[in-house]
């Protein structure tokens, strides 16, 4: 048996264990593994001096960025937030053992569905040290056995946290197993075979990344390839507004997956808007990139080709269209956006109408800044990821991302032919004042 | 272009528009297609005469069995009832445009998670004339567009209802094209390449089949390759009760999904409750096949083997096995069960939870037929589909299987830099008791 494959058993028979772990040792475990990170900082300082070592060799051979290198490193402020965060999570409500349907099926048979952890997850993601204890805590919270993988530049960083968050657990109560991680893409490869051991895949990183997992296992995949997300300024929009939505989606973080790439604007305020909003961007550095009719008003700029409309700066670039009408606007976001995250700055109650209604995107905003679509902001708690699918969950999704149902049904030897024929008992389908969790 | 990309191109288009489609118009279309059901009757039924005359040739060549000829053949009753179901459908509640989240993030910042359609559905289904009209009614209730897919022997029905319905609710304001059918396994196969088109698959079929579209996709499939329903004797088990489930639950109907195929007896109660429930089986045609230990109490059955564990008989047969205690039961069922439904009988609350909180399927029972999951049972209205997967929706699934959410942000041109520094605004976070529906 392959070593990946040796673990997923193992997480698989953990998680069918940790399901039935009550709320309370779930809980003292994640607090124990809070209090161990602090204890341990000096050693987690010390794995992550290697990776930053090892990082800056590569940074200097411009392999990667500098703000790659920011990331990976670790201080001990850094460290106490990570131990923050992992505190936090022992602290959130619990999402499983919810009942959210009971119905009296018939007299002394009653159905409950219930909240439960979906099984083993399994999380691939970047070169960040901070990934690892949040994803983990996550699962564990939700009773979710896991899988991981990190970026092999935070490797020694990941195994410190690894060992002491399994270490933790494992002496708190936690079922032998329920953490796993693999290293190297070979493992991955022989990961994303697993799919009767693994229910769910949270994979981050690029676009690229992305695609190559949902093109290469039956697993389904939570999360998305990337944000192509829009602001449209109608002609009815308050022109402030568009000028700090329309700044605020682009520069204050534009290497994220919520900030814009796209202006959309309304011919009739196009003459007005764009001078000004052009005069901020050029001033923050912003490369703009516009259709025919743009440069007609910002003859200076860059001209947009369709290779535009489809592309995910992650930097300090925009394309800019001017448009003839909502409808347009909607056109042209549900054939070139990427499901995420669009916004139209308007007065308008029926334009506004048209354009939430009629994006097709998991957040479509008003008046908002898209920068504004995040598990925390939205009062998720916590963030598993953003879906940019439709099925489970959309979104940014908090920890009902890694909760599913089960449904139980109570008899006294109920027999479904006793329902069938012309003597056939009806069933009363009254709901049920009931909790499971009562029973 | 080829065919079935431009008829799924269609119905992406139809699908952004059917989303905004008024529930009053759904459903008054709804009622028109149940009207013009029992109207062209004549025609269904002579399209329908066409079908069993060509199955009759093929069960004489013994190529389909007479339960599907049966299934196939369609009469003044049976139209009724489809054109009842297809009413019954309309007078449901809607499932779109509910509010689930609402939220203050800050003062004029509103957040709404709304329930809305997933797009465009998949349905490929096996020849039986009932499934058309209804997984397209449910389609249309939830708004979303469809592309349909039936078994080659009921074609003539199928082109009869996709006529009639298409034509209807086109003529009732739902958008051209929101409905499509496709025949042949070529186009199938092209179908399931087109995962920027189709949200979801609802397959229906042999284990092979849904096996196979499983393999060959991308898209999410919604479903269950097989039904292995196990029944458990516990030691503490009511004998009446335990004759009862296990009876129904093999004989009631065999041929369907949540039958059951296991009998797990515990050895304290195997001696007394085995000879009784073998005569009864004996009497209804029941082939058993035992393990050593079964065998010793029940010598005359046959023996069965590891692949019997793995099987789903969908007839008359049934393996059965002594276990030792309830945990070898769970462990049974967890290792050889599909995950669809499993029940315990026995008097003793500890042991049930054990068994109710250890079995990893999607209904797990106490004291009752596992025959009894069933959407129209566990009073969801309608079922979609049983689904074995944890992602998305797991068990019966009603019309929530075809809905997902999506998320409005609605503010006053709020830009997160006001949230980021020294001086960052505050989240409020607070529950918002409005709805979006009176926006």
């Amino acid at each position: 048996m392959s070593k990946v494959l040796a673990k997923a058993r193992e997480a698989r028979e953990a998680s069918l264990k940790l399901a039935n772990v009550p709320e309370k040792t779930r809980n003292s475990a994640l607090a124990q593994v809070a209090i161990s990170i602090v204890k341990n900082k000096g050693k987690i300082l010390e794995a992550n001096a290697k990776d930053v070592q090892a990082a800056e060799l590569l940074h200097k051979q411009k392999k990667i960025s500098w703000s790659f290198l920011q990331r990976l490193k670790l201080n001990e402020d850094k460290v106490g937030n990570i131990s923050r965060m992992v505190g936090s999570v022992a602290k959130m409500e619990d999402s499983i053992g919810k009942t959210v349907y009971a119905l009296q099926m018939n007299d002394g048979l009653e159905l409950y569905k219930v909240t439960c952890p979906i099984g083993v997850i399994g999380s691939v993601f970047e070169a960040r040290p901070d990934v690892l204890p949040q994803v983990s805590s996550l699962c564990l919270k939700s009773a979710n056995a896991i899988i991981l993988k990190g970026g092999s530049e935070a490797k020694n960083t990941n195994r410190a946290f690894y060992g002491l968050i399994r270490r933790e657990t494992e002496n708190a109560g936690i079922p032998n197993g329920w953490i796993q991680m693999i290293e190297g893409r070979e493992e991955v490869k022989e990961l994303l075979k697993l799919s009767d051991k693994i229910d769910l895949l949270l994979p981050r990183g690029s676009k690229e990344f992305i695609t190559y997992i949902q093109e290469n296992t039956r697993i389904p995949v939570l999360g998305h390839a990337e944000g192509i997300c829009h602001v449209y300024v109608d002609a009815h929009a308050d022109l402030k507004q568009a000028i700090d939505v329309s700044y605020d989606a682009k520069v204050q973080y534009p290497a994220v997956c919520n900030a814009a790439e796209t202006l959309l604007v309304h011919s009739n305020i196009a003459a007005e808007f764009l001078p000004k909003i052009a005069e901020m961007y050029r001033k923050a550095g912003v490369e703009m990139r516009g259709d025919e009719k743009t440069m007609k008003i910002l003859p200076w700029i860059k001209r947009a080709t369709e290779a535009d409309w489809k592309t995910e700066y992650l930097d300090l670039i925009i394309s800019i269209k001017i448009v003839g009408s909502v409808d347009e606007a909607v056109d042209h976001v549900n054939k070139y956006g990427s499901k995420h995250t669009d916004s139209i700055i308007t007065n308008d109650r029926k334009t506004a109408m048209r354009f939430l209604t009629g994006v097709d995107s998991s957040s479509v905003m008003l008046n908002a800044s898209t920068r504004f679509s995040d598990g925390y902001r939205y009062g998720l708690g916590a963030e598993v990821g953003i879906s940019t699918g439709k099925i489970h969950a959309r979104g940014p999704v908090g920890l009902e991302g890694l909760t599913t149902t089960k449904y139980y049904v109570i008899g006294k030897g109920h027999k479904v032919a006793d329902y069938i024929g012309p003597k056939a008992k009806m069933f009363t389908h009254k709901p049920l004042h009931k909790k499971w969790s009562e029973k």
